[in-house]
């Protein structure tokens, strides 16, 4: 059943395997007029892209693309933008061992046992390398919400078992000053060890990105099913490694009180806000106008060095053997994803919400 | 925007607030020929129901419900089951000292951002009144997965700091033999205690509900945006106070290695398992017949004894009162409403899967 | 799979069988703040009722509703507003002889072959009662025109051979001073007595629905699948006994020159208009301001007198006997429900609109 | 809105605007496994092309497709085919003249009126182009429904007043004998006549196209609103120039009784069949096995050599001059247009009816 369209108004569609001709993305229901600078979508690309540091796979990947339609003297024109990157680094031969083998905590069995008939190179269409459309998408959605104020920054807030402080103060304008996207320069500098540590062992290791949405008018999301938090959910957890999602005070509020995590309401100069803001800048699945912050965690990437043990597509045993270029921490390359895909999510609420009143 | 339908072939569309005539829920799209069996509906809805023990409110709930349509003889028809659940306790007068002010961590700031014209009584659509249309429809829903050997289980696993020791074995059969609902008695005890304890502070705790899939086939989920866990993270998502959710190893993944997070593959009798179940049961988004496992994160109640600084609908400050008869910690009653929106899930992407090969 | 939604933002889900407990329907999707006037909808509900004239089924149907849901003092609040009308004519005996017979020309022989579990009372799902759902719903809509300056009045201009005069001048404030709706009292009449007759033979006849929206803006309508007048001829085709969908110059255009049917612009006092009408009110899809004109063909009711030669559900020959009380010619009665459906229609897209532009 | 997609399950979104880089689609919701012959696909976009015979446009358009994902080894994989057609023939200087005049019965006014800013060279995403990529996906739909059996057949009925006799017998397998694809020798030669004589006056001619759908299973469909034959009509009418659909009697049903519109039901050899088909092959909006059989009509081409009076963008009088390449009749390409809507609308019902029954 098609499932690669996300959204309701502003939606996107996207396609592609790791290593077929190319992957891109139709963005549907791009209101006309938008400037559409691809300087911004090129930004997002470089900093998904792997190669770019020492900390990330070298496999390389074109991130050139295309738009083929939508965009028109430099605006949107209200018609479906489809953006292409074709994909030219197709050694389709460092994966046929993997044809018959079901390498461990991938999606090879799962597809094989769904489709039966599957691309199984370069992990086909279960590759990450599908989230670059994403993130050409998203860079679309930012450049609609900077023409709202409101402002998406993701960052890694925790590598292993090396996390931020709780007394650290943060600036957020310091997140690209390191390859870990940390914005915490000592924090940044122990995440980068751990992660050169684990590659050299030919290990890989988990991580958590953590996002903040400014400039967020009070009033997107729609209860009761598509909840702002909900659909942000979901669009956390259809990343791929994503094992969870939590917002505001997360999984801590299950140790509160209600006296304790209740945000109380004041008025600064005309404006309703709250002292706290346990609750993530959303109530009731509604944004109140308070930054909204979540949290996503990343499992360590499954493609390790080590000889696994395993079973091949007959059911016999087999090994499966750690090839390829893969990243040793995934939440670096990870961070301009979480961006696109909250984009996305706040842009097609705010289109959803021009009709939420007569 | 229309928001209050959830699923693609199995879809619910719920209405109805809190102290309006009456709640219900339309399924679309379930099958011909299923055995409607009532005394399932009324069962889950006595879960949910408040008074049903001394540690949820007393508050009076009428759950008798009615079947308007889609069923005959005793069995669904594949035509819309409307099904409605009359309001009997409708108290308004409750509730009149909140019209104007706004409820610390409540949806009232956020409706009237969005809305301008609400609903204010009891809490109206924000009211978790409405989940007991989605326990009604998930019983439903539940038939379906019942009659394809497929069983969903939520329990209690943590309230407040006290939580099922990580050692302690569990027996999924003793979960109704407490009111807390843990499967733990030890456990289910301090548990209560805490409760009480809380309650009697005019205060709330926080909760974690727990819930295991089992019989599940592999092949269920549908990359890339609908993964399973995506589906199931936004279903649980869209529950009242939830904050957050995971699943399999969920955010512990974040602090561990690749070479022991990763589930070998083995072959017993014939059938592919996993010796671990890091997965969750869920690989790439797509089910591998392991029992998919979930945690989901419910914050203390919002409405507390005490009295709480805020402002009102003119930005005045203002005192909000806490009245009414509320719940000192949601978790009891939250596990049918995992249980439901969950079989929602399953049952959507059962019927999905039946187009995923030739 | 779900296919009792109709609509994207302002979206109807009906719900109900012929002779089960109650039909309805919910609307999702109504922006908040909408003065919802119950006289409004109570006027479109008699106009579709049986036994309101002597030329329509004497039968009896309750069109008393409630509406349950998403309406607060008088105002929408844009949450769910669920409206009921209850069956109180459930004379069930009526069809027992059809329980095993399929009736020619109605569903009972293919809603036999998609679910084979079927509800058989009074045509079930598939019998016109449904319409009542979507003619209530329909005047909800029409609140929503008419707060935006846009009317919807359709009315009878065939009944068999008998048509309104291609010359003559027809005064829609007419439509309700006659039983047939036609706003050509001469042909009325002569529409009147031919349906008179063909009922005194127990036989049916057929008719055309002709439908004008004025004062709807230029902007309407959704490139390339959700074209304005795609989405209303799929909204008449989808009432029952409806075979014919045309707009503007309709069928006459395969006749047509270019150069001929062609309209020309003019600017009248600052607004672009047409010269003619060929295009019906919508070019490309968009509407242009000009009214939106389009016809619909009903076929003549399938329940006859006479007894008809059929089989049965076991495929052995069977008699098809006519009885129950029918519609000689059901056009008079169809005219509020292609109001409410082009209703339903133009409203959503008012709201889909206002996200074309930034 | 998004509005470039159709389809539930078999779903596709197209891209594109006439004098962009390239037109595409993305066809989502195919299941694995399918054989995509390419022949098929180039096969259908040869009987849509310009310049294919002398009754047509003699503009130039490629119509090399390239698959760029979802098809591995030859088949289907079940994840989204991504199919791009790129533009060769983009002459835009062409259409430099119609930048700022709307050209009668064209969209250049309601694209200007909705969007704004809009991409005017040859019509942009308005230009019936666009049909090129309905018709590769309409391809692979047709491989699907031949896998199940069923044949989607169309044919020109109609051109201008010349129309196939009532009485003549007609050979489906003559169809493409003659440019203008009308599988009744006589009638095609005069329609080409016709179409010629018109050509040569610089004006254009309305038409009309017929399908006939053969091996359609009873059961496909989906009472309420998405009735087989609404959405064939929405199908149909979203085509560009379409004016009217009717199926089975069609308006003829109008001047028609009852007792002679009914379809007696009979038992051929154990398979339950109408002796007469005026319900067009579907009952209740639901197949019954009979052949499925409509009408299509098509609007002349807006496009003349005769220079018309309009107005400009600023509303000032303007001329609009016919230049570019047309055609003088749409129908002979339009028939593979028809033919590929009409067999994505039976593939999607194809994969729904998959869940009517438990």
């Amino acid at each position: 059943m098609a499932a690669n369209t996300f959204g309701e108004i502003f939606r996107i569609t996207t396609f592609g395997e790791s290593h077929g001709k190319a992957i891109g993305v139709i963005i549907d229901g791009c209101p006309a007029g938008l400037l559409i600078d691809e300087h911004l979508i090129h930004y997002d690309l470089q900093r998904r892209r792997p190669g770019q540091s020492r900390i990330v796979t070298q496999r390389k990947e074109a991130e050139d693309f295309e738009i083929l339609s939508g965009v028109f003297e430099g605006k949107s024109t209200g018609t479906p933008i489809c953006l292409v990157i074709p994909n030219t680094d197709q050694k389709s031969g460092d994966y046929s061992h993997i044809a018959e083998v079901f390498r461990p905590s991938h999606a090879d069995f799962t597809y094989h046992a769904k489709y039966g008939h599957r691309d199984h190179t370069g992990g086909g269409r279960s590759s990450a390398r599908e989230t670059a459309a994403r993130v050409a998408a998203g860079a679309v959605a930012k450049m609609l919400l900077s023409a709202h104020g409101i402002q998406v920054t993701a960052y890694v807030s925790q590598v292993g078992p090396v996390c931020i402080p709780v007394e650290a103060e943060i600036n957020l304008s310091t997140i690209e000053q390191n390859p870990v996207r940390c914005p915490h320069p000592e924090t940044a500098e122990l995440m980068e060890s751990l992660i050169m540590e684990v590659r050299k062992m030919g290990d890989t290791i988990g991580g958590m990105v953590s996002c903040t949405i400014t400039g967020c008018p009070a009033g997107l999301g729609a209860p009761v099913f598509d909840k702002l938090h909900a659909d942000l959910g979901k669009a956390m957890l259809s990343i791929n490694a994503v094992k969870g999602f939590e917002y505001g005070s997360g999984f801590k509020c299950v140790s509160m009180k209600g006296s304790e995590h209740n945000d109380a309401f004041t008025n600064e100069a005309g404006r309703i806000s709250t002292l706290t803001n346990h609750s993530g800048g959303i109530q009731g699945g509604i944004s109140n106008g308070m930054p909204i912050q979540f949290n996503v965690a990343f499992k360590p990437v499954a493609t390790i060095v080590a000889a696994q043990d395993t079973v091949d597509i007959r059911g016999d045993k087999a090994i499966a053997e750690g090839k390829g270029r893969h990243d040793p921490c995934v939440v670096p390359r990870a961070v301009p994803i979480v961006e696109a895909m909250a984009a996305l999510v706040i842009a097609d609420h705010l289109l959803r919400n021009r009709s939420s009143k007569l």
